[in-house]
């Protein structure tokens, strides 16, 4: 069998890998515009703030390493069509036959259509190459304040990294607050108090509507003009479905998938960014765009085109990010999202201490549980908190996807020791006061 | 309703808390030995290494607290019977009659009869006044070595506490290993290399014979001798049960419950480690004896004695634990318990990194999954490692409580970020080694 795949990244790569273990003698080929497999796009911030020190790190595997796997690679090399009627793909350079074709193609960073942001200075952080060019243009020119359009995961990531390298930040978000899709105005007002004491400032509700000078020397929000040497524009991802479209695959956001990860042509797959996923909680196909959702979709389709049968669940999107020293984690459905998709919901939040009271060094940790009012299932949850926020975030994740309800989390057994963690958690707090609602 | 609680401790000061938090009116007394109500024995080792800079700092609340949540507190004073047929405690100085009562009678510590065991400069390490004791002693006689009797948690916390204070330290555990009852041999191999590098000493398979000296000059192993000047037994704790036993309920190694929490009188009660619980994986009744578990008992009986019906589910026994910089978190069966109890185990395992490997300062750490073979289901975890095994260990137990399987976390949802953990968690990959076993 001949298995191909289109893309080179996280969800392409693990899939290739995957697909190995579970087939020694399969044909695996890899079609990739890069001249490496897969890196961790999620790294990029931490790069540019010099916590990881260099770029090439963040390359997972060197090739050589999938070659001695006998996975084939096509880098530096462009798919431009898919001709399913012949089962063949035709690149820039050849053309290429498949039996089982799984389409990676990612995604790419959405700029939105601002006058000027195609001047010099200005960035998005979404590939290696955009890592480059803005170090490149750090060390050429020195720029002392920055704006940041969009505060998502990316933006406000970026934004840290802008201020670490010791830059004036200004995030402007188009939406009422920071991480508008992970968190509620409650929780995300604590993310920026701190990011605010940290000296990164926000505008909330206007948008960039010009970027001025080139290179970039300002930017306008409404009349107002804001001294600016470099942009970051964060305002998400959009997904690569032009081959797939041309093809004649069915699109709508993304590629659609059945729950096997099928395409409308049961011999193509697709996976990762590029294909959307069944949300867990109102059962909509969204966009998760994830690195653990392409992983894991990677490896549902690997085992299905060896015809396994296993389906792919619909996803959470648990998250977990650190920005300064804050641990802010989320997963299922906002209380504002909630409302807009009429799912009735009891929330229990809680603010609490990550040690107990006696153990030195314990800090604040806020823990906010969405559950739905009807079945009183856990379907949300944000923790904002200085250490141990992950735990706290696995843990309810892994319980909502065992469809816990609020009673198998107030009953819930924890893990205590003095220098860890506190008799009662706060998790399990926050769940009784949404219990007591309840009744 | 006049409810009485036998101890004051943290079963039975909960119990009190979560009661009133039930009822406003319901006359609420606590009988107990102490002058204060609950405070956390957990951190008696980190009181005793200095860590907890004040042994007062551990009572949980001051009197004051309780008093102003009218619970009615009759402190410093001894129950000495129960009559059952006049529903009336005789204590030391009165009899209290009651329409409900609930024993909390706790645990103490568990001295095995070796000679010379009464001697100065022998200790325990379950109450504050062991703290306070060992402490004078370390002032006034400077102990420079130190034998610890018995390498369970409390054992080993002592362990660490006496090496961080400047003593060599030698651990004597009669079985096999260390952590016996928590962790299989090659876990807790990991666990000893760590702690012998850090100059604590081992010796398994062997028991102290004799205590030599007063105050303690030496221990004798077999026939041979170990100076020592301080020597801490830690050999586990025993269930307090005579009250209950002297007013006819029923007994095994602790006081037997139902799954209200019920002793063999309906007005009666029995939380907290005096009593047994149900064991989640093997159904047998056990004695829990963590504070966790303590705590959860007490919020259930507070809702039983208003009959409320909650069922007090089986326990994992969710533990963790940090020894110098090293985490250990398990819970559930051990490979080596369930060869004994007949029950067959597919376990997978996995030794990894904390975060990606690109990102600096990722630490070891070690999964180990048990599954159930018959059903698939994670009945155990033992996890070792430099940081974020709490997190772990708490993602894994709320699995288990819901019953999870081995694919639902060898496909499981975790949150990924570069500073905090791999794309492919540890725990999933260890969930897949486990996976592959039962093709």
């Amino acid at each position: 069998m001949k298995i191909v795949v289109i893309g080179s990244g996280t969800a392409g790569s693990n899939f290739a890998l995957f697909a190995r273990k579970l087939d020694r003698k399969a044909e695996i080929i890899v079609i990739g515009k890069e001249k490496t497999m897969q890196y961790s796009p999620c790294a990029l911030p931490f790069v540019l703030s010099g916590k990881i020190p260099k770029l090439e790190d963040i390359v997972v595997f060197p090739n050589e390493f999938y070659e001695k796997q006998k996975i084939q690679m096509m880098l530096e090399t462009e798919a431009k069509t898919i001709d399913r009627k012949r089962k063949v793909i035709i690149t820039d350079k050849d053309e290429v036959p498949y039996d089982k074709l799984v389409l990676a193609t990612g995604s790419k960073a959405f700029v939105p259509p601002i006058k000027g942001v195609e001047k010099r200075g200005v960035f998005t952080l979404k590939e290696m190459r955009d890592v480059r060019e803005i170090q490149e243009y750090i060390k050429e020119r020195k720029p002392k304040k920055a704006v940041v359009i969009g505060a998502g995961l990316i933006g406000l990531e970026g934004a840290v990294a802008f201020r670490e390298l010791g830059m004036e930040v200004l995030v402007v978000e188009l939406l009422e607050h920071l991480l508008p899709t992970m968190l509620d105005k409650d929780i995300a007002s604590i993310v920026q108090s701190h990011l605010e004491e940290r000296g990164i400032q926000f505008r909330f509700g206007v948008g960039v509507s010009e970027i001025i000078g080139d290179p970039v020397t300002a930017v306008k929000i409404g009349e107002e003009k804001i001294e600016s040497d470099i942009v970051l524009v964060a305002t998400g991802v959009r997904a690569n479905v032009d081959l797939a479209r041309e093809a004649g695959l069915e699109i709508k956001r993304g590629i659609v998938v059945d729950e096997y990860l099928r395409t409308s042509d049961p011999d193509i797959y697709a996976i990762g960014d590029c294909a959307e996923v069944y949300d867990a909680v109102t059962g909509e196909r969204i966009l998760s765009q994830l690195g653990t959702t392409a992983v894991r979709m990677a490896k549902v389709a690997a085992e299905n085109v060896f015809n396994k049968n296993v389906k792919f669940k619909p996803v959470f999107n648990t998250a977990i990010t650190e920005l300064f020293d804050l641990e802010i984690g989320t997963f299922g459905i906002t209380q504002e999202r909630a409302r807009k998709e009429g799912i009735e919901v009891v929330v229990g939040k809680f603010k609490g201490s990550t040690k107990p009271e006696y153990y030195p060094g314990g800090k604040p940790i806020t823990v906010k549980l969405i559950f739905r009012k009807d079945n009183k299932k856990l379907i949300g949850a944000q923790i904002v908190g200085g250490e141990r926020v992950w735990g706290r975030i696995m843990a309810l994740s892994f319980a909502a996807q065992k469809e816990a309800t609020v009673e198998d989390i107030a009953y819930g057994e924890t893990a205590y020791a003095p220098p860890i963690s506190p008799t009662i958690d706060p998790i399990t707090v926050a769940a009784e006061m949404a219990l007591r609602r309840f009744k």
